[in-house]
Formats: structure tokens, sequence, C-alpha cells
């Protein structure tokens, strides 16, 4: 059920620090993912109370059950979903790392205004195709029976090789600094890794791949390596 | 061909004003809609060349020919996609709907800070969860074989339903002036009567149909009406 695997641990730690914010997560999801490397590339990893999901692997073409907490922070039901201090619920992960990066980040990840703004975010919507279609494909590949479509898993394959070579011609302007363009395109290299690796999206984008040779070595990428989806 | 239909008329009338815009479009794309409504209620149609595409069908399940100027503009091959005056390329109704309200609309939309944005935007993203699962709905219904899923279907209409029973509550504190939240809620209302009426979505949100009523009355929304999509 998910959001059953939410821990006392974790409960406790958190009521003693008044006011902080809930975070609905699974260690597979990429979208995840990029909001988690945002919390710690940002230094906010105690103000976030991280709670674990299950996903009966049903997820793909059933409404599974969501645990009531879960249920509460989401109408949508779909991770990440983000409860702030003060109890406003944000269930996209684009509009988390947005309110993370200005509320929390003094806008270190993204700036809030200008030219520098709307070329990350180009790039993030970019990177946000490739996960976006990354994650529809492995929805497809759940489905066990006559149900699934091989052109579907083609078509999304595709979109994915076509936003990476488009980010490869970004890769060669991205800065020193970790920014929200980077986060996401990493998140989605890693994410291909895990289930795509026989893709060989480096082919498609050598000079992304040497980028992202040294930036999953950061700390905030190495702890949010992705593992399986608890049932 | 998706892109094909566009005119020498438009591309004539933009020539001479210069610097614009471009943003291509289909009259029955929800996420277009809200970037048009967005456009209307900003007062920038001179300045945005709006770009008709073609879709057969088989979108649904396969990599359908883009036009040479679709997919120089979007690497992800979805509209919207926005090519702004300076040659950035934005392939995401957020992130268009972001920089047209911060860049060319003084943050009439969308405040650009502050506690009224996440209320917003927490608002954005439930609407938006609403019309991500009418497009994947319309996706799976598209699918002519064995390789429909009932099941998958079923969980996008009750995944939609949810989501326009959280809009029901948020109806209830829309301010006189439209946002972004009311606008996508509205293109979410739109296509619910287009693709779904049958669902009965108002019976789920009536406070959201009341607000709906009128909303749909504003010109913004009277000219975009959907229509079907060009084969």
């Amino acid at each position: 059920m998910a959001g059953a695997a939410r821990t006392m641990h974790h409960t406790q730690r958190f009521e003693e620090t008044g006011s902080v914010m809930q975070l609905f997560v699974t260690p597979a999801s990429p979208w995840v993912r990029r909001v988690v490397v945002c919390i710690i590339e940002l230094g906010l990893e105690d103000k976030v109370e991280m709670i674990p999901t299950r996903w009966p692997h049903e997820w793909a073409t059933r409404t599974v059950p969501f645990a009531p907490d879960f249920a509460q922070a989401t109408p949508v039901g779909r991770i990440p979903a983000l409860v702030t201090g003060q109890g406003l619920r944000l269930t996209d992960s684009s509009v988390i790392c947005d309110y993370l990066n200005a509320e929390h980040g003094q806008y270190r990840l993204l700036p809030q205004a200008g030219e520098r703004r709307w070329q990350i975010l180009s790039q993030v919507a970019i990177a946000c195709g490739a996960l976006e279609a990354q994650i529809s494909r492995r929805a497809e590949l759940l489905r066990t029976g006559a149900d699934r479509s091989d052109d579907f898993i083609d078509k999304m394959k595709t979109r994915a090789l076509r936003c990476f070579a488009a980010l490869d011609e970004a890769a060669g302007a991205f800065g020193p600094e970790p920014d929200l363009a980077q986060i996401t395109a990493g998140s989605a290299c890693g994410f291909a890794d895990f289930r795509y690796a026989q893709d060989g999206w480096r082919d498609a984008a050598p000079r992304l791949a040497r980028w992202y040779e040294t930036f999953a070595g950061r700390p905030s990428m190495i702890r949010t390596r992705p593992a399986e989806t608890p049932q």
C-alpha cells in the first residue's frame, strides 16, 4: 500500500523540530530523484521528512490502494508529492523544485528571472521529456498481456533518444555549479542506465556522457542511485 | 505531417513586425489551450505566430512524421512548443506559461514570489494532473486492437475525477481575476466536456462547475473552444 512504509523513526525525528516538509518518495523514480538531489544540493535534508511509498506492479494499468497520508497529500496519486510546513500540497516535481529553489534555496539552482532562467528551463523541459518517455515506456513494459504495444515502447525509446541527443548540445554549455537542468538531465541519464542500459544513450549523446561521468560522482547523485520500487 | 499546415499569411504578417514568438498548436490540445488563453488574457496575440500542426491518429502509439520547423522547435515532439524571439526553444506548456507571464505579462497570472504563487501552483499541478490523465486516456482510446487496456482507461478516468474533486475545493477560493490555476482548470473542464461528457465531472465538482459556467464565457475561452485534431 503506497505510503504504508512510513516509519516511526522518521516521524518522531521531525516532530521535535517543529514545522517540516514531507516528501513522498520511492527509490526508483527519477522524478523523485531530481527533487531529492535538489534537497541535498541546497542543504535542506533536515527540513524534509522522506516518506517511502510502495507500488505493486499493477500501478501501470490500475489504481492501486493509497495510504491515507499519501491520498491526502496528492489527489493526482503520483510521486513525488510534497506537503510544505504550512500544509500546502505540491504534487508535481517541477512545482516542487521551483518551490524549494525559491523559498528555501535562494534561487541557487535556477535564477528567479532573466535570460539564464529561461535557458535552464529550456533544457529542463527537454530532460523532463526524456524522463516522461522513459516512465511511459516502463509502464508499458509492466503490461503483461496482449495489451502491451511494442509500437508504443519503440515510440518512447525514440523520443528519449531524441531528447538525449538534444541534451548533448546543452551539455557543452553546462556550468561548473549544478543547476536544475543538470540535475534533471542527470536523473534522466541515471534512469536510462538503470532501466535501459541496452539502448546505448551515450552513443546518441557523447558530450552528455562525458559530463555525466563527473556529475554522477557528486555525493547528491551517489546517495540517490536508483533501486527497485518496493512492492 | 505535423506543422505542414503553416500558411504564408501567418509567416508574412510577422516578418514585417520583427522579432516574434512562434507557437506550434492544434485546436484539440488542452495543453495548447492553456497557453493560448494566457496569450489572449495577457494581450500578447500580436507577438505570437500560431503555427498549426497535424496529427494522424497513429500518434498514440507511433512516432509520426514531423515538419522540419516543428522538429527544430522541440526535440520532445509534443505540442505546444514555443520558440522565443531570441530563438530559445520552450517545449512544455508549464515552462511556456511561466515565461509568458514573467517576460511578457508583468506576472499578472502568477506572482513572481510569495505564498500566493505557491497556492496557485498547487492548484495548477492538480489541474495538470487532470489534463494529463485525460490525454493519456485519449491516447489509449486511439489504440484500435488488443493493445487497448480498459483497466488503464478506467485508471485515468478515476484519476481525472479525483483531480476535479480536489479542484472543487480550490474553486471556492478562485478570485475575480483570471490566474494560471483558473486557466488550467478551465482547460481541463473544457476538455472533459469535449471528450468525456458522459463522465459527469460536474457531479464530482459542483462548485467548480458553477465557477466554470461563468469562466467559460470569457472571450479567451470562447475563442479557444476545442475542435478536432487535423489529421
